[in-house]
């Protein structure tokens, strides 16, 4: 089992590894972004509202963390993260929507069909998940496509969202939750791993390494959402907690309490780290990441 | 210039065509829907009702055509075929949405929304235009995924429905409208005969010819879709004609008459026709198909 390291240290060097490669991801961006005709610019602005809204850019970052870590070439690597982070903006616009959630604010700031309207938010999600298929195509890699959606589709992150519709409201079982929750959340953070070494070339044994890592990751990032719903600072968080209680989620913490449930994602946290011992010290930026999901206030 | 042929054997062989053709792409589009999980059936039924619903298959079939035309392998034409037809059905999922044009009937049935709700609208939409790049990703052929995102996405049919979205209620001029037509409807279609020819790995001179009949067959399609909304029979259309005058939408038969119209879409046609000129009888099917854009009642 291995040591917690020092907390503050963690999340210091998490931090600065996640400034900097998001620098990247947000340069690739908006280039992607530019040039476009002056009959769509308000559609485009509509666009970076999402995008520039201080998400923590986890998964493109993990993109080009696994992309690194097996020598991929960096323009790929940009491109295939900033379409996760599309990808992932797209889902949140959609999901934002009076048809899903209806929600407000996110991330501290007004929703985007409350600032430009439902009409805009539908079609900004559209294209920013048309523009992610756009870039990946671009890498010439078709695996990655394909990869990445199966993950974003309907049996991945699209059935997930389907799923949790259909059990608002109901006590689900264990099994049910963790499948809805692979899904939803998972399967994103797992492919942003799988496609950062796929675009390396990476080997069967290093993929399912780094799949490994993704996928004891992913459950432990959804733990830790759960939690954070709970006990988290909603000013901090950018949006209110105490939502999942409210429309009577089944939740990790629901389930098993907060106590078990810190000890669940560790578990998890311990298992994707103990995926990629093998790499060493170059691996170090996927240690600071996963301890920094735990550690993480919002 | 060609000599319109007769009329009745053009709609005969086009419809026998499109029929036969059809059932390729729809055996295959329920082929890449099976073996779904059983908790997403219900997301599953949603999609197949609105792919199902009786469209005229025409995007599908001409990616089929063209791929018949130049010897491109039927099984990649398939899976292209498909993925063109479910980003059209995803489109016009979203359009229906209360968001934008709040449609209640579509192909004389009520719109998915309507019947599933609309969270499993949206999420259908969604769906469909990711397993449409799931397929073209399988076609092996990045090229393809590139182009049909491009014109699917935000410099294309994306950004069309929203420029259309501005333009509602305003008289736009004719160059607005023709550039507006261009995204929403011309670039898919003329992307379904390019696909068609780069997975049959076509020279740079075919794809420019088919290029000039997809563009062509794009603009007379909407000049015809135009004057339909004017002149056609509900019943045969399945959803209201008048539309486009209530929302004061500018159009062809708005701009020009209906007369100056009907020319105009000829004149295209057989723009289209001529370009193909070259490859013989082999083309025959893209000839009646051309015609029958503008013979169409619905």
């Amino acid at each position: 089992m291995e040591k917690i390291p020092d907390k503050q240290s963690i999340i210091e060097n998490a931090e600065s590894y996640l400034r900097e490669r998001s620098k990247l991801v947000e340069q690739a961006m908006n280039e992607y972004l530019a040039d476009a005709d002056e009959s769509i610019q308000l559609l485009i602005e509509a666009i970076k509202y999402s995008l520039f809204a201080g998400g923590k850019r986890l998964r493109p970052v993990l993109v080009l963390a696994s992309a690194e870590l097996f020598g991929g070439d960096i323009e790929k690597a940009k491109m295939t993260a900033s379409a996760i982070e599309m990808i992932h903006t797209y889902s949140l616009i959609h999901d934002d929507l009076p048809e899903l959630d209806n929600d407000d604010y996110r991330r501290g700031k007004p929703t985007l069909h409350k600032v430009y309207g439902g009409a805009i938010a539908l079609l900004a999600g559209d294209g920013l998940l048309t523009l992610a298929f756009e870039l990946l195509g671009r890498t010439g890699n078709p695996e990655v496509v394909v990869e990445v959606a199966k993950s974003a589709g309907i049996r991945g992150m699209v059935g997930g969202q389907f799923m949790d519709l259909e059990a608002e409201g109901k006590q689900i079982p264990y099994e049910k939750l963790k499948q809805i929750h692979k899904l939803k959340t998972g399967a994103l953070i797992t492919t942003s791993l799988r496609v950062g070494a796929l675009i390396s070339n990476a080997k069967e044994h290093d993929l399912n390494a780094i799949t490994r890592y993704g996928e004891n990751l992913g459950i432990a990032f959804q733990i830790v959402d759960d939690i954070l719903n709970v006990v988290g600072d909603e000013k901090k968080m950018g949006k209110p907690t105490g939502t999942d209680a409210k429309l009577k989620k089944s939740t990790y913490p629901s389930l098993f309490g907060i106590e078990k449930s810190r000890e669940l994602a560790k578990m998890h946290i311990e298992q994707a780290i103990e995926s990629i011992q093998e790499y060493g010290d170059k691996a170090d930026p996927m240690r600071y990441l996963a301890w920094y999901v735990i550690f993480r206030e919002k």
